[in-house]
């Protein structure tokens, strides 16, 4: 049983820069689908923005375990009940594995509940990742710490909710410091944002990053169904409570009614 | 410097439940002002559905340390604006303390970013809340357990992400638990989730309730001032950097620019 | 590459008790690895209070992947420098598994460094164990509830840090509440709390129990290998920094010392 | 009602090295509790190792609220019967504040349950700590980011349980990073472990630095009563139970015995 990855990717800078169509001609998507598609456990696969529904159908959601998401210039764009359905979709126990600057995802903030900002310079300085978190699971075959030479800078604070675990901390060349490998649980869907990946810079070609994306597809994998009506508030009547129980009092609600929303 | 508490109701039930009005002739929220207003370091005042902007227009909310939200039949008819301004607010630093069926309120939900479901039963059933975490600010004054004879049941799963502290967890008559106080942070504004508080029932004369709820208001009041910007994200220039920097490699930002969103 | 998990038990009630020992017949380790070893992928082994080193020396340890761990009647019998060698074991990445009265284990306590004590009742009530984390791993294959009819009750609060997860909240007839499943991380280990299991009924033999015992030894398991020099301080002068420093100012410490612990 | 705050220090560097002394004239115990005491609700006292009892006796710790640790040449010496009252203290709900090299006391490792190390240089090399969690208490009145021009290095991975918050995040300009303020809950103590304060820098004259004592000792202080019996298992007897319980199937214990532990 393969783990389904889909490497989603708004794919707007490759068009429209030779800058970054030379770092990725196949795209930042295409990139990461092949650090992961070699591995013999995962199947990748991608999707973009210009896709009918940004290639996020309800189909291919369902037969999705883990989603990586880029987006940067066209967070805008994405359709709103796209965005419920990724979210969903994590609800019911789909990996999602938020990369760079889409901190500022309409998915990763609807699920984070924060304003997800951070401070950012673009000027090519060293980034230099430390494991927080030795022989975490995302942190496989890492040594203690990785170098990147040229990336951007995302600065703290970052406006998210304190992380279940803090996986990397990053140290950057200009004074600034970041939690750059976090991860969260939203309903059973496990959640990992991963900072390094500025798309003028060759970051998802470097072997260590993509160790880190297929640790990350493996940790955020959950075998078991997903979970059904994962929104539901069902009502459980008095005659079918588990414990002998008889209806006491004033009651505005009838047996087995849907409540409110 | 008092604590400046707004308890918002939908006041629904009020208005169209004869049995609701007599339980709370003044409204829940008239009766949670009360609870808390009698307290020397407190101001509480009240806000409905039906005032212009719900009551919670910009100068309102600046002016609020600490919002009550309960709701329930009405959730649905909460102008999107005015939650993302509690929302926002939150963020800046207001605590939140968030009742009972108000586990579907937009705003808790919008926080969360999750489902915020549960399952439940009308019954007038007896709850006992045990202390989990003793001496925590919320339980000051407080025995090891709390018992309301008639209440609503929530039962487990409850669709939140992992609490920062667990609280309070109910044990039902009918044979259901539920983690029923919970704390958690975002942004700069601390929240806290008490389930107790069906309409039908006089739970908000409770004594031990009320203290509860006097007791939240003073932990989750900051007195800070409001974090300024609390979206922003400021591009910080090469030149303008901590340590000496020069900026290399290509790039697709000018200085000081506001970058994608 | 199979999971390798030793089931340690201070076998004293089922050599003292003959309704324990009825139960039990092969002891408590012994039904524990009899559920563990039917799987493929897990080889189970046992060991007890009385043999060599409580049967933990350095090298079955270093083979142990998942630790289990009962203990009641002789916390007090186990040899401080065996505790001190379990916990380091932690530390490098074993799973630790701690079962129902072994929460005042020497092991489990050393880990949370807090009194994780609770009350207590033996009235053979039965216990409704609440799922609170649906597809969790340790979940897996479960129902929403699980019953057992006569178990002892633990009450909350339990003295232990707030829990990374909690996985299971438990319902008991005579009123109480109690957290039944809670995971933490120390080290590189991962620790899963389950709270049913009291020696004078068959608990252990139940399919959902045995089920999660599976589940947790999965869950529990890192294949990386151990964290090496878990509690080294390495110090790193300056001439080996990784950005070029020039020390300064008054020290105390040469180069490369041990430094004081 | 002031905070009654315990400044305790080994105090072994300043006398035996001139150069602490000249920085620390009145040892940094006394400075550090110049810091605390010049605010009106806040009483400052002080305790080093060659006190009675290192001056943590019964009477000593019962009438303190907040205990401010620094040590790093003597851990050691410090006597494991001190040890255990200082810990059974935070778990009534005295607050911690663990200092610099404290990471490696007794008292710390044992509240932890984890090795507590790091690594690190003595070279004076710039450090800046960034607030990551803005307006927490323990940041109040500070600006986003502080700097200290001489500091030891303290380098990730730092063998912590992940904290309940991280307040502060370093960079060092050797190239490390290091998690320089984090909170823990142990019984009902609060803990905050501050990274800075070498005892060959002034680092403890630094107003930010003295600013930050101030506010964990006030965030750390608790004014309610102590846990009593914090250790405590109590047994509830059947016939005490709070939902009418008729005690069944076979027993090992006696109504209100004490239990094993």
């Amino acid at each position: 049983m393969s783990i389904r990855a889909l490497v989603w990717n708004e794919n707007i800078h490759e068009r429209e820069s030779a800058t970054v169509r030379d770092i990725y001609p196949s795209g930042i998507h295409g990139c990461i689908a092949d650090a992961l598609g070699v591995e013999a456990d995962i199947e990748a696969a991608t999707a973009t923005l210009t896709d009918p529904e940004h290639g996020l159908g309800e189909r291919r959601l369902a037969g999705t375990d883990v989603l990586f998401w880029w987006g940067h210039a066209a967070h805008g764009e994405v359709d709103d009940a796209v965005v419920e359905r990724v979210v969903r979709r994590v609800w019911e126990g789909m990996g999602l594995v938020v990369l760079h600057s889409a901190h500022f995802s309409k998915v990763f903030k609807r699920l984070m509940g924060s304003p997800c900002n951070l401070s950012w310079r673009e000027a090519g300085e060293r980034e230099r990742l430390w494991v927080t978190t030795p022989n975490h699971p995302i942190c496989r075959s890492l040594p203690a710490h990785i170098e990147l030479e040229h990336e951007e800078m995302y600065g703290e604070p970052f406006g998210v909710p304190e992380p279940l675990e803090t996986v990397f901390v990053s140290w950057f060349q200009g004074g600034e410091v970041f939690r750059s490998g976090c991860t969260w649980r939203r309903g059973a869907g496990r959640i990992f944002y991963f900072r390094p990946g500025h798309e003028t810079y060759p970051t998802y070609h470097q072997p260590h990053v993509r160790r880190i994306l297929v640790n990350a597809a493996r940790w955020a994998h959950e075998p078991q169904p997903p979970i059904a009506d994962v929104t539901d508030a069902p009502n459980v009547p008095a005659a079918r409570a588990l414990e002998p129980l008889v209806a006491r009092g004033p009651r505005l609600h009838a047996d087995g009614e849907e409540g409110f929303r």
